[in-house]
This record gives C-alpha cells, sequence and structure tokens, in this order.
C-alpha cells in the first residue's frame, strides 16, 4: 500500500500502520512525484497553499494506480468529480472534522446578533460605558432551522437545545425522523423560524438554495445564519433583503466570492455579522483531521464501506 | 393586604388576586406615601431612577406596618438589611429572573474570547478580510470553575455542558452534590480550570473573593469571568494580572465602580472583553419579575416559606 500524503499532517500520523509506505508532499511538484505509483492520495488545502481545481485535475492524471482520493475539507465543489467518477475512485471528505468549531462559532454569531455584541465591542474600543443595550434578545424559546442535519448539522442543534431553542433540521433522507424535514417540506415552513441556519455543502442541488424567495417567506425579524459555503445563498438577494429590513440580519462565516471584495454592502450594514471563513478553524484541526485518516485507512485497506465517502453524483457524502 | 408596588410592572401584573388592594408607585415621593399603610413594599430600581440606599431607608421607615420587602435585583449590597434584621421583615430578591439572559450573555463573551471576535468586528469595520485568525480556541474539553451554583450557575453549566465543557460549581452547602465543591476546597484546585466564573452575589463574605492569590494561582491561559458584581473580584490586582499575563484574559459585565472610569486600563487590554452591567438585560425582564412576584405573594399569603428570602445576616439567599 503506497500513500502519498500532506507533510503537514505527518507528525500526527505517527501511528500509519508499519506496512504503510508513504511519500510526503508539500507542494504540488512533489505531490506529482508522490502520486506515480501511489494507491491513496491526501489531496487538498494541506499543502502549503491550496490546490486549484486544476492541479488536482493533475496529480490524479499523474497517478494511473489511484484508488482512493481524501481530503480533509467538507466542501467537494472544487474537487473534478467526473474525473473521480471515470476512474472508479473513492473520494472521501473531512465532513464532521470540523463540527465542533464551526458549532461553536455559530452560537458565538448568534448571540452575539442577539445581544449586539458588535455595538458593545466599539464601545469598548472608545473607552465609553452604554447606559442602554440596543438589543436584549434571547435565544430561549426561539426556533431554528438546520439547512443540512448531519454530524455538523447536529452538533449546532445540541447545543442551542441546552439553550432553550427548538431545532428542526432538514436533510434529503429524514427517515421519519422527529423534528426533521425532507428536501421538500422547509420551504412552506420558512415562517415559522427565528433563525434559519445554513450547514449544507455547495452542490448543484444547494446553490442559491436561499434565494429572494426564501428570504421573503423569512420572519422580519429572523436572521440567517451562513457557515457553509457563500454560493448557498443568493447574495444579490440577500443584501437587498438585509437593507430593505425583509429579514432581520445575517450571520456569515462565507460569502461569494471570498475574500468579499472591500466594496461590497455587506461589509457595513448593521444587522450583518461578518467574519472570514474562519469558523472551522481550531487548534485540533489537524490532529482531528489525521485521526479521521487513519480511521478511514483501516475501513479501506478491510475492504468495507468507508465512511464519508462522496457521492460523485452530487458531491456530498452517501449516508 | 395592601401592596405598594412600582409601577412600571403594572402591565404584567394582572392576575394579581382581587383582594389585593395595591398603591403605586413610580417616583421615591409616591413611594413614600404608599408605603405609609402597606404591608408589602416592592422596592428598588422599579422605579425610573434607581432608589439609593437612604431613599429605601426612608421608604422602609415610613411604613410601619411592613412585613414583607421584595426587590427584583438580585444584588443586596444596597439594601438595608440591619433595619431590615431589626424590624423583622422578610426579604426576598429577584435572583434567578435573570439566570437566562445572564447565562446567554457568558456563553457569549466566553466564545467571543476564545475566538477572538472583537478582532473579527474590528476587521469588519475596516472591510477588511483577516487571512489568519488570532485564536482559535475551543470550548470543547475545557474546564470551567462556577463560583455561585444556584439557579444562575446552574443555568450557565447546563449551556456550558451541551458544549463538552466539564464543570465544577462551588456553594456554601454542597451537599455532598458530585462536582460541587464547598467554600473551602475551590482555591486549592484553582490551578485545574480554563475559565473562572464568578455567579455569587457580593456580601461581606465574597467582597473581593477573586484576589492576587487567586488570580496567581490561576492558569497562566486561564480566563476570569465575572458577571456578579465587579466587588467581588480585587479589580486593581485584576488589572496587574491581565498586563502581566499571570492569567489569559477576562470577560467583565460588571466593574468596581460602576461606570467604569474612561482612564481605567481595563478599556484598552487585548485580553479583557468588557460589557456595561448589561448581561440580565431582557426583553423579558419584566414579565418575568412580575411572574416571580405573584409566585412568592402567593407563598406569603399562604404562610408557607417563601422562596427567594434573603438571610439578613449575610445577604444571600437563604437556601
Amino acid at each position: 500500500m503506497k500513500l502519498a500524503l500532506p507533510s503537514r499532517f505527518r507528525d500526527h500520523l505517527g501511528s500509519l500502520p508499519s506496512h504503510a509506505n508513504v511519500s510526503w508532499f508539500s507542494n504540488v511538484e512533489q505531490c506529482l512525484d508522490a502520486v506515480v505509483d501511489a494507491d491513496v492520495l491526501w489531496v487538498g488545502m494541506g499543502t502549503p497553499s491550496r490546490m486549484t481545481p486544476v492541479e488536482i485535475t493533475r496529480a490524479v492524471q499523474a497517478g494511473p494506480r489511484l484508488q482512493w482520493i481524501h481530503t480533509h475539507g467538507a466542501g467537494t465543489e472544487h474537487h473534478p468529480l467526473a474525473l473521480y467518477r471515470q476512474r472508479g475512485l473513492l473520494f472521501t471528505n473531512g465532513s464532521g472534522v470540523s463540527a465542533i468549531p464551526i458549532a461553536e462559532h455559530v452560537l458565538m454569531m448568534m448571540l452575539a446578533a442577539a445581544k449586539g455584541l458588535p455595538l458593545l465591542v466599539r464601545a469598548q474600543e472608545r473607552s465609553q460605558w452604554l447606559s442602554q443595550r440596543v438589543t436584549s434578545a434571547e435565544l430561549f424559546n426561539t426556533h431554528a432551522l438546520i439547512l443540512g442535519y448531519g454530524a455538523l448539522g447536529r452538533a449546532i442543534g445540541d447545543r442551542l437545545g441546552s439553550f432553550g431553542v427548538r431545532v428542526t433540521g432538514v436533510r434529503r433522507r429524514p427517515n421519519g425522523e422527529p423534528g426533521v424535514l425532507g428536501l421538500d417540506e422547509w420551504r412552506s415552513q420558512l415562517p415559522e423560524f427565528d433563525w434559519v441556519i445554513v450547514a449544507v455543502i455547495l452542490t448543484r442541488e444547494t446553490q442559491h438554495l436561499i434565494g429572494a424567495s426564501e428570504l421573503a417567506s423569512m420572519r422580519s425579524s429572523a436572521w440567517l445564519v451562513n457557515i457553509s459555503r457563500g454560493g448557498v445563498v443568493d447574495q444579490g438577494a440577500l443584501l437587498v433583503s438585509l437593507q430593505r429590513g425583509v429579514i432581520g440580519g445575517a450571520c456569515l462565516d462565507v460569502t461569494d466570492p471570498e475574500p468579499l471584495p472591500v466594496d461590497s454592502g455587506l461589509w457595513t450594514l448593521s444587522n450583518v455579522i461578518l467574519t472570514p471563513h474562519s469558523s472551522w478553524s481550531s487548534t485540533h484541526f489537524d490532529n482531528r483531521s489525521a485521526l479521521l485518516f487513519l480511521e478511514l485507512l483501516e475501513q479501506f485497506e478491510n475492504g468495507g464501506p468507508v465512511q464519508n465517502s462522496v457521492d460523485l453524483e452530487v458531491g456530498h457524502r452517501v449516508t
């Protein structure tokens, strides 16, 4: 078994099986060398500079023996899924690895929105003791819709539950689970929610999942929270909705494109909390990514089903 | 039964018993009139301007028939406890009424500290997409000490639990409850904690409960969270500890004095998140305060023990 792995994770992969023959790479050229006789390629943003779609395609084409491509990211939109399909490759992603930091980030943004924390931060910067709070809303007793109710959605939901927030999840296969809706059920219920949280990955199916009509269906006090990909939301429609008070506000960790252009109207709206695609960021990321890979490797070598396999037709995980 | 009640809560007290004879007041002069033949006085910050200790004393002295004083605040440090004791009055407070918003505020501040939200807010103000996050800590797997483990402490603890935070409470009477320490047990364990959360009320006993020696015992990465009263912490010692990196940082909703003077060094430290005693603030405050009072009134009229009775020797609730 020959593995081509990003050296960034080397320190956390000490317990690789002894029969694993690893070529480590830390840039694209090294990757192209390492992949020549490799069975397994771990590709993605593990290299110092993120690999582009073209570079990923070149790497896969340079590895005729490849059986399995792994990426530690959750998004798959920059991967050549058609090529993987054509080559019959197994493709796994890092879905779930960042559930904890992202769920924490979501709760932070929601609380900051409810209590107007940005204004308090700016007052502190001016050494100013605000005598009146601008907003004193609570999470308690509100109702949240979580689009995408896998590992991440549930990590968010569990935390919201402890705040007394009623949670409704949405997944492709709700399987009759209470409090979980299917893809054709949530739109009509949008007026019920105080929070609409986007936790799906970006695929052809989820592109602009939230557009003008969904925003118009939301309560005028409701907030949109997006920590998946900017493209899941029609950002032009969102900007207009925010400016006109169609919805209460938005917590955005992702935008379309990224970085968000300096002249975007989203930067300066008082009902927008914007963070720079940093919700996944965690001091534990590399270690958790390595632990997941070791698990998947064991499953792969045992010939059984491999967790986190991506459906190459649509781009999300096979569940 | 004659009641002297602040008119601020009138709209929420529609279900007062029909035999209750109420005099409403909205300022100190009206209060002094209302209390003359009253059995019950609800006093405190319910009037447009907060009543001072001297005004409270005058009001109580003006009501020779008074049996019960109620305040909707949680702190009792500005009440004439010696006078209440001497007069044999029942004294109840609003302890627990603000548990939900304060617990939410605590979680907000802790998450903002872990993830450096103030820096992200300031970057948004400059329309700047930060490419690197300054801190990416998690609440997950950390350990929190909660000083004061009543309704509020537990509301904080319940939410922390959903984040995978291990919680240890401290109360005067731990009663052998697992994970709860007595007053003489927590100091020696201070080096164990990532968070020290102050949720006790200010009494003679808790004045400067956290001083130089407690701060020195904390981990250099640990954060202090204070949402009770500024006087529970020796603020001079805290400032020095923060400046010298003795502890990681502080989330402060309360200071000593308030407002915090403009020239205080706390305003500008990057490891301090400061909010203006606003954690209790909630759109539900008046309604919840009224509901609590109605409950206490029923208990009082039934002659049984009344919830939220304050121990007049030390100032905290009788538990």
